[in-house]
C-alpha cells in the first residue's frame, strides 16, 4: 500500500494508506445508504472509484498499474436461513445457465450465479464476445477463507499466457465473489456498531413455521455465526454466547446480510475493449497498391465519438449549413465530430481509425437535389461501409438507440 | 502536498507526491493530444480528476477537504501578435457581457471574457441564478506572476462571511485565468521538449504583412518571450537569444499557445447546489396542524433522481404492472424511483425531499376509466405541485427534454 502522512506532522499518529480497494466505503456506509434510501434487502450499492496499491512489477500497459479505477457492486441478500423461513425452502441452481428473473426463494448460490450470469451479460452487451471470456470457478483450495464461491471472468488478452492446447488462458477483469456476511460482520465487530437488519417479512414468516423447523432454522444460524466468529479467533464461550443472540435475533426478523460482489477493473476492462476492437484491413487501390487500414471496431455504447458529421464539400456554403445543422442537432445527446477536411473517403478512414460507428454525410441530395431525398442525409457503417439514406427528422432517434 | 514512496524501498529516489492539481497532464500531454486529435489552435482540453491536498483545517462539510474532485479546462488560444499578423488587428473588448460566437480576431482579452461568460451560463443552466453568484475580479496586486486576469466566480454559501452592508461575500467555486504561454513554456524548458505549434494560417498571413508591421511584431513577441524568460531567472544574454529564436519561429508560423484555465471544484459546486436547492414549506393540514416540509429544488439536469413512478395504488395488479411499464419505459435512460408505498401525497413529499422533479402517477385513468384519457399519465412538478395530463408516448421525449 501507499503510506502517506495527514496533518502537518509526520508522526505514527497521522499515518494514513490509500485505499488499495474501494469495497469498504460501502460497508462502512451500508446502514446510512439503507436508512436513507428506503430499501429493502435484497439490493446492491455500486461505487466507481480509484485504488492504488504499491505494486512492485506494474506491467501489460494498463493490465496492472498503481493507480487504478474500480467499479463494485456489493448486493445484499438475506442469509438462506430466513429465505427458508420465510418461502418454506430455498431454490436450487438447476443448470449453468442464467436462472432469470430474481425470485424470493433464492439463496446465496442462485444470487452469485445471477450475478456471474448478469456481468457476463453486461460485457457482451458492450461488444465483448462470450468467445473471448473465460468463467473461471476457483477450487476450493483458491478461495479466499471468507468467500463460499468466486467466479472470475477473464478475457482473453493478446499478452495473455497460452494453455497446452494453445489457447489464451485469459486474464481476470473481473471478480463475483460469494463472501456470506463477512464483510458487514468485520466492521460491526471492529466499529462496535450494529450491522444487522430488521427484516419485517422474516420476523411474519418465522411466526408461522411449525417449532421444529423454527428450532432446526435457529441451529443452523446458529452454527453458522459461531464458524465465522470462531474461525475470527472469537474465544469458544464468547462466539458461543454472541451466536446464541444472532440466532435470538434470527427469530425476531433481525440478520446481518450476505453480500455477493462484482469487483471490477476499469482499466483493464478498457484494455480489453481497444484489443478487441482493433482490427486491420488490406485495400488495394484501382493501381494495385495494397494499404492496410486500422478499424476499431467499437460497440457504439463505448465508442468515444459516436458519430461523425460530414459535408461532401467544404467550399459550397449550403453543404456546410446544413452540416452544421445536424451536428448540432446531434451534439447536446452524443459525441459528435465535425469534419470537413479531405475527400469523403479519407474522411470515412479516419473515423474507422478513431472507432466511430456512424458517418452522417450532407449531400446535394440534402438540398433537395433530388427532391424525393430533400431532408435526408447518408449514414454511413463502419463494419461493413453499409449506407442507408435516413430523414433527419429520424436521425437523432435511430442513433440513440444504437449507442444507448 | 501528500508525500509517498513508490516501489519497495523508501528513499529519497522513490518519493512522489499526490498531485495537488489536475492540470499539469493536460500540459504534459498537449503535443500528444494535439497530434492524434486533428485539432487546431483555438481548443481545448478538459479533464476531471481527483486533487490532494493535505490541508491543515479542512472546513465548511465539503468545501475544503483534503481529497476533492476537479475539473478543469485548458483552452488553448494564439498570441495576440498572431492573431494581428492574420487578422490585421485584435479586437478589443466593448462590453462586460458575453462577446458572442467566437471570432478570429479574438486576442487572449476576448477569450477569457468569453470563458467566464460560458462559465456562468454553465452554472445558470444547473440552476444557480445570477444573484447567487459573484464575478470577482482580482486585483493587479492578487494575481499570480505568471496571470494576465483572472476572475473568480463565487456561490454565496449560507456560511461565507458578510460584507459591511450584511451580504453574502462568497466564496468561490472557479477561477478563470488567463495564464499567457506560461504553462507550455516551463514544461518545454524543464522537460527539453519543443511544446509549439505550427499554424500555416500565420505563416501565410505573415508573408502578406507590410514589412513595418512585421517588425513591429517582431519586436512585441520578442519582448514578450524576453520578459517571461527573464522572470523565470533566465540570464540576460541566454533569454535575449532565446526570445530572439523564438520570435523567428513566429516569422514561419510557429508559436508556443496562450491559455485560459477555467478551473472547478466539483464537490464545492455540489455543496453549493445542495445549498441553493434546500428549501422549506410549512403545510397545515385540514385539523390546522403545521408541518415543515422539504423541498430540494435541484434543477432537472442535476436532480439525482430524475422521476418517481407510482401505481396509484399497489393492490391493483393493472395499475402495478403499467407503473411497471412506464418504469421499464424512463429507466434505460435516467434514474427512476418507483414507489408504491403509502399515500400518493407521501409518497410526492418523499421525492421532494430527495429533490426528484417529477412524478408520474399511473392510475385508472391511465387504465381507460375515461377512454379519452387511455394510456395517459399525471405528470406532477415538485415544483408548485402542478399535475399535467400525459400520453405514455410523449413522455420520455418530454422528460428527455427537461433532463438533457
Amino acid at each position: 500500500m501507499f503510506k502517506t502522512y495527514v496533518g502537518p506532522v509526520e508522526s505514527e499518529d497521522n499515518v494514513a494508506y490509500l485505499r488499495p480497494e474501494t469495497a469498504q466505503a460501502i460497508f462502512a456506509q451500508f446502514k446510512n445508504v439503507l436508512e436513507t434510501s428506503r430499501q429493502k434487502v435484497p439490493f446492491g450499492i455500486a461505487q466507481i472509484g480509484k485504488a492504488f496499491r504499491n505494486e512492485v512489477t506494474p506491467r501489460n500497459f494498463t493490465f496492472r498499474s498503481r493507480e487504478f479505477e474500480q467499479m463494485e457492486l456489493e448486493f445484499f441478500i438475506k442469509p438462506d436461513e430466513a429465505v427458508e423461513a420465510i418461502s418454506g425452502s430455498v431454490a436450487a441452481p438447476t443448470s449453468k445457465e442464467h436462472p432469470g428473473e430474481p425470485q424470493t426463494d433464492w439463496g446465496w448460490q442462485l444470487w452469485h450465479q445471477y450475478w456471474v450470469e448478469e456481468r457476463i451479460k453486461f460485457y457482451e452487451g458492450i461488444g465483448l464476445p462470450r468467445t473471448t471470456l473465460v468463467e473461471y470457478w476457483q477450487k476450493a483450495e483458491e478461495l479466499a477463507h471468507y468467500a463460499r464461491a468466486t467466479v472470475d471472468i477473464l478475457f482473453k488478452f493478446p499478452f495473455s499466457k497460452r494453455d497446452e492446447k494453445g489457447e489464451l488462458m485469459g486474464e481476470e477483469l473481473e471478480g463475483v465473489a460469494a463472501r456470506s456476511d463477512f464483510d458487514l460482520s468485520q466492521h460491526a465487530r471492529f466499529a462496535g456498531k450494529p450491522m444487522g437488519v430488521f427484516d419485517e417479512e422474516l420476523r411474519a414468516g418465522w411466526a408461522k413455521l411449525p417449532k421444529e423447523k423454527q428450532d432446526d432454522l435457529w441451529r443452523r444460524y446458529y452454527e453458522n455465526r459461531k464458524k465465522y466468529l470462531t474461525k475470527m479467533g472469537v474465544e469458544a464461550e464468547a462466539a458461543s454466547k454472541q451466536a446464541t443472540e444472532d440466532a435470538n435475533g434470527l427469530v425476531k426478523g433481525q440478520y446481518v446480510p450476505h453480500v455477493i460482489e462484482p469487483s471490477a477493473g476499469v482499466d483493464r476492462l478498457t484494455l480489453a475493449l481497444i484489443c478487441n476492437a482493433y482490427s486491420e484491413v488490406i485495400e488495394t487501390d484501382a493501381k494495385g497498391k495494397s494499404e492496410t487500414r486500422v478499424i476499431l471496431k467499437f460497440h457504439p455504447r463505448v465508442a468515444p465519438i459516436k458519430a461523425g458529421v460530414m459535408p461532401l464539400l467544404k467550399n459550397k456554403p449550403e453543404l456546410v449549413k446544413k452540416a452544421r445543422e445536424v451536428r448540432d442537432l446531434l451534439r447536446p445527446w452524443m459525441n459528435v465530430f465535425y469534419d470537413d477536411a479531405g475527400s469523403i473517403g479519407r474522411r470515412y478512414a479516419r473515423q474507422d481509425e478513431a472507432g466511430t460507428p456512424f458517418c452522417v454525410t450532407i449531400d446535394f441530395d440534402t438540398l433537395g437535389e433530388k427532391p424525393e431525398l430533400l431532408d435526408t442525409v447518408t449514414l454511413r457503417h463502419r463494419d461493413d461501409g453499409r449506407q442507408d439514406r435516413v430523414k433527419i427528422s429520424e436521425l437523432l432517434t435511430l442513433l440513440l438507440e444504437k449507442i444507448r
